[in-house]
């Protein structure tokens, strides 16, 4: 048996989200069917971050493991030839057994892209998020600093997160303005079920002034999801960046793996 | 009755094209339907530039006329509440009924966006083209200079293709890289049905090594489409500006509307 890791990329308005469905229809069933074409036996993927129904990835890493020996390029060209046009696989490397796309895991990151424009985007519907009325970016970011260190996040987290504990190390938190978009970064160990769409939102509440910079602090201090924001879209979410101990050296491996810069300007 | 001129946006893989079609799903359709709602009357429009089936726009430009008496700002907001999401009203303006947006446009720019990457693209699938093999832009920009000027564009013209003449004069042309993309601009009085894209497809020819630099000034003057290469797809085609005569000062005249750069990096 061998084990592979890959690195993909999804458009999460595509499918129903990372998690495989009774009738099909999400990220994991399509490569899971892809994958086992070209294994010729049924394949089990583990992934790092299962993102919900709408979030993107840019660098979503996974794992599994076959008796079926296979060229490394059959695991990218090959399956990507069997793939629905929004998800590929980027790059494939063998990995020893040892090795788990999500226990290993010691840190995401993830990016909200925000468009921040009276008239919402068309070409870039569900791929962006997007709030019509201006919002004062220097001041999310002021409330944002916050969210940097070690924190119970009990007050953005879901009601049906699973997680054991809701404390969380966030060792880099980011929100910068970039013409008509807004760009949150967050860079931590693990995140709790729609952690970051409640942080966007509630920022978003300070960056139109309903509340001040120091709410945020007070929001996370209450550790009480009522005090919070209602939870921001999917739509402009994207996993794009996971971290393993430096025994693996997976390709992209403690950067963002992003997209270029698509040059529509 | 007014004449009301409107800018929209749109994702063209979310469409049968711009034009109409007697089960609905053009974009046309869906801005007739959202239009006459507002209206309370039936609309039809007349566009700048008939785009084909999975070709986007940035700034196509409409016009229809309408005994409604509204603000504004209905065409915008009112009308946007009511489109799908792949499509949007960007601005609108009243006009006297002398102007039409198709028979009165004097130039039109085009962009096609083409990743050159060896493995496809998936968050940006059917919004870029797509070759996998290396492409020396700079060979193609050199190739692509012959094009300037007043020429019989009959090499790049689709056989079904109905316009009177195939001459036009194209007055601005370039190809440069930017990273992983090549982005090809085209500014010209007019464009014959499915000229970019057979542009674009000569172009990856001499780009990839297979004619040399001078074989695109050959097809040209050839004026046989026999010999040229094969349609590019439409995924990376966008509309991106359409000019009038100054008279006219319409929001964007003159330059490209586009997206801004977004920063996915």
């Amino acid at each position: 048996m061998k084990r592979i890791a890959l690195g993909v990329e999804y458009a999460g308005d595509a499918f129903l989200g990372w998690q495989s469905q009774r009738g099909g229809g999400a990220v994991q069933d399509a490569l899971e069917d892809a994958l086992g074409a070209i294994c010729a036996h049924p394949v089990r993927l583990h992934c790092a971050g299962r993102t919900d129904a709408g979030v993107h990835a840019t660098a979503q890493v996974v794992h599994f493991d076959t008796s079926a020996e296979r060229p490394l390029g059959a695991w990218v060209r090959g399956v990507n030839a069997l793939l629905p046009p929004a998800v590929v696989v980027r790059w494939a490397v063998e990995v020893d057994d040892g090795f788990h796309a999500r226990y290993l895991a010691c840190a995401r990151r993830y990016r909200y892209i925000l468009h921040n424009a009276p008239v919402r985007p068309a070409l870039l519907a569900r791929r962006v998020g997007w709030f019509h009325a201006p919002l004062d970016a220097a001041r999310m970011a002021e409330a944002a600093a916050c969210l940097v260190g070690r924190h119970d996040f009990s007050a953005f987290r879901a009601a049906g997160c699973q997680a054991k504990t809701p404390v969380r190390n966030m060792y880099e938190v980011s929100v910068a303005r970039s013409g008509e978009f807004i760009v949150f970064d967050f860079y931590a160990d693990g995140f709790l079920h729609h952690m970051i769409r409640n942080l966007v939102g509630a920022l978003c509440y300070v960056g139109k002034g309903r509340h001040p910079v120091g709410w945020m602090a007070e929001l996370l201090a209450s550790r009480d999801r009522k005090h919070a924001a209602p939870t921001f879209s999917p739509d402009g979410l994207y996993l794009c960046g996971v971290d393993y101990p430096p025994r693996w050296s997976l390709p992209g491996d403690g950067r963002i793996i992003a997209l270029p810069r698509i040059p529509l300007l």
